[in-house]
Formats: C-alpha cells, structure tokens, sequence
C-alpha cells in the first residue's frame, strides 16, 4: 500500500484542533491540490473562501448548530458552487445564458466541482499531518452564511471544511459492506440480497458501538438512517437555491 | 512536499488507456478508498457500478458522445447518488419519509458524497500508477444509461470514472489563478479586480495553447466557456431527476 492510499484509508473527521493557525504556505499547498482536481469542461464552476476572523467563525459555528470546532480550528474553508463567473462573462459579452445558467445541470456541475476541490483539499490536509471535518451544518441557515460572505447570486456555499492540527485520533466508523456500495455490471436487482447485506451492517456497527460504549449505547445504522430521515432537515433548500439563480429549469 | 500532494498537483485527465484489465485486487482498493471518504450525517448516499463487459462500455461510450475511452480502459466505474437505500429502509420500516428524499437538500447530499468518494477514487487510481478521466458526458442521455444500468428510482448516475494504464501524458492546463478562486472572509466584491484576474488567465491560456498548437489555435477561457454555454446542453435534467424521485420539493 502507497502512501496516498494510507493517507486515504487513515481518514477520520477531526472535531478538536489545537489552537494553531495555518501558514499561509499550507493554506496555498491546500487550494492549489483544490484546484488540481478534475473540472467539468474545465468550467472550474467553484470558489473558496477562507475564515479567519474569529468573530465570523463564532458566528459560522452558531449558524452551523454550536459546533465549537467551525469556530476553534487552525483554518475555515467554505467552498461555494460558483456560476457567478460564467455569469459575469456573459454579462461582459451582452449575452443571456440565462436558461443555462439556471438549469440543474449546471447546479449538478457547479455542486460536483466544488466538491472534487474539496476532497482534494482535505487528502492534501490530512497528508501535511493535519485533520479536517466537513461542515454540512453550513447549510442549515444559509441565508444568513451568504449574507456574511456576502456571495453574489449563483455563488452558493455547500459545506464548509475545518482543519487543524488534530488533538484526537477518533476510530473509525465501519462503512457499508462493499459488495452494497460497489455493483457489477448493473444496480444490484434482488432485494433479499440487498436486505442481507443492510442486516450485516447493522450488526457490524451495534458491535461497534456496545464495544466503545462499554454496552451503552445501543444503536443500528437503519436506525441511524430513519432517525436522520424523520428530521425533516433544511426543506427550504428548494426555494432558497432557485432564489440564487440555480437549479430553476 | 510529500506524495501525496504531489500525486494530486500531478493530475491530468487520461483519455487513451492501455489494454489492460484492472485486477480485482485494484478495484477493490479503488472501492474502499472511495469509501473511505467522509460522507454526510454517515448515510453514504451513493452506490457505484463498475461495467467489465465490453458491450455495455461500447453503449456507454455512444451515449457519452462517441468518447472512445469509455468502451477502452482498464475499468469503467459509474458513480451514482444514491437514496434508494434510505427509500428501501423507509419501506421496511413503513415509514414514510418522501418529503426528505425528495427534498433538494437530500438531492445535494446525494451528488456531494458521491462526487467525494470519486475523488478519493481517481487519486487513489492515480498513485497506483493509473490514469483516470471523469466522464460527465454520461448525462446526455441519462434515461438509457440508467435503463442499461438497471438503476432502481432514487438511483442517478452522475458521471462515469474511466481507469485504466496511461498510454499518454497529456500537458497540465492551467487553473485560474489561485486568487480568484479563493477569496479572504468574504467573496470579492470589487469588478475590476474580479476581471483584471480574468483577462489575465485569458492572456495564460492564449499563450499556453499557442505554444501547444505552434500559433494554430487562439482560444481564450471565457471564450470557451461562452461557447460551452451558448450549447445549451442537457437542459432535460430537472425534468429528469425528478421523474427518478430527486430534487421534487
């Protein structure tokens, strides 16, 4: 096994950091592996923007739900879907991409940018002896984070990234079998198969929990799943995304 | 700097590949770094279909647009957002949580932990020695590829990974410049600057394809991406990812 796929495989979400701040060496270091990854039609349809004031990041924690580590980490990264540059050209040229613009491909396009930077930013952290956590919370309130950021519309910030340097090593989750994730051929069609496969999970992780719970906590992913699911989570998404121009037609 | 980062800042898409099958011990290592990345509240909420048969490749290829390096590599991988698992979960449960896997918000989750663990994919591929091109031109036709794929609804195929041994070494297209896409505290407000940054990457990428084409061609980034707009591709797919149950409300 090669480093890279150590580093990839030795990944876990850091939620303590010590209070050092990032050079500005390995802030450069992080975005440029960012910017290194695969681009559609090389559209480059993202932006990041890096925190440091720490007000704005006591604020991004509150938005994100109180998580202490969006405010105390080494370095906050936000990184936003980005059709505002492919608009701001078409305004340059008189031109109405309007219809393109808004349609859900290029939300698709612009969402799956963003994120291939992202991953990259994260292995390139985590190689330099550094730990991140992906910040969903963001998404929570984020008309209030695009008013802070102050993002133009088609300018919409999709997660945020902590990094640090780690003050924990956490063990790691057990992920799904990989005969359920990886399908040969076509969608795997037979849902007893299926159904076996999600059981054995289940049981993989009350192990795991009994184990690092000393038999406290006791809990099945499904569970998890139709916990997470009866939330009824960020429903305003819809109508917030289209009032920045994305995903409209 | 370290292996890792130089993998990642090595990058360029492959698009001729050897005749070489990937072994399944390469898959397998390709599918577990893909599982290793960080995924949303932990629902992993994509599948990936890996397709062998050179049939299959050949349709996919005709589908994508005639790519030829979809029906020739060392292993052709589907990444997929997936909420057909949680779907499943409800209904064994019967419960019924369709205003969340409808929402746009699980939309997105879905597309982000996918397009996460297909970057944890492509760079693990690469440090093994591997090419790798994303293949976004799986959307133009989605409607077969899912047929052709079996894919249940709650099932999108995103974009297709091709893998397989380099027989090229194509040159590195230059990013934007690094200030453009990353911002400090808040997104840059200031026109000028944002087009000085963009005239100047236009003045790189004239330069870089003068010299790659002796003087042939003349091309500038906002040019190509007018044009990449003005085709006014694949505007079928809101109407599509909500016949498959995502993206509704």
């Amino acid at each position: 096994m090669n480093q890279v796929i150590e580093t990839i495989l030795d990944h876990r979400s850091i939620r303590k950091f010590e209070d050092t701040a990032l050079t500005e060496e390995q802030i450069k270091t992080i975005v440029q592996s960012a910017q290194a990854a695969s681009t559609s039609s090389f559209v480059q349809a993202y932006s990041i923007i890096g925190v440091k004031d720490k007000q704005k990041k006591a604020r991004l924690a509150e938005l994100a739900g109180g998580q202490s580590h969006v405010a105390e980490n080494g370095h906050f990264f936000i990184f936003c879907a980005d059709l505002h540059r492919l608009q701001f050209i078409s305004e340059k040229e008189n031109q109405d991409f309007n219809v393109v613009l808004e349609s859900t491909e290029k939300f698709m396009v612009a969402v799956i940018d963003a994120t291939l930077a992202a991953q990259n930013a994260v292995i390139a952290a985590e190689s330099m002896g550094l730990g991140a956590v992906y910040i969903g919370g963001l998404r929570n309130e984020l008309s209030e984070v695009c008013e802070l950021l102050k993002t133009p519309d088609l300018v919409l910030p999709i997660f945020g990234v902590a990094v640090g340097y780690p003050v924990h090593k956490p063990g790691q989750k057990q992920r799904l079998p990989l005969e359920h994730v990886y399908h040969e051929e076509e969608y795997e069609q037979n849902k007893d198969v299926y159904l076996a496969q999600l059981e054995q999970y289940d049981q993989d992780i009350t192990e795991y929990y009994n184990k690092r719970t000393n038999g406290q906590r006791k809990d099945t992913w499904t569970g998890q799943m139709s916990g997470m699911m009866s939330q009824k989570a960020r429903l305003y998404m819809k109508e917030f995304v289209e009032s920045k121009g994305f995903n409209k037609r």
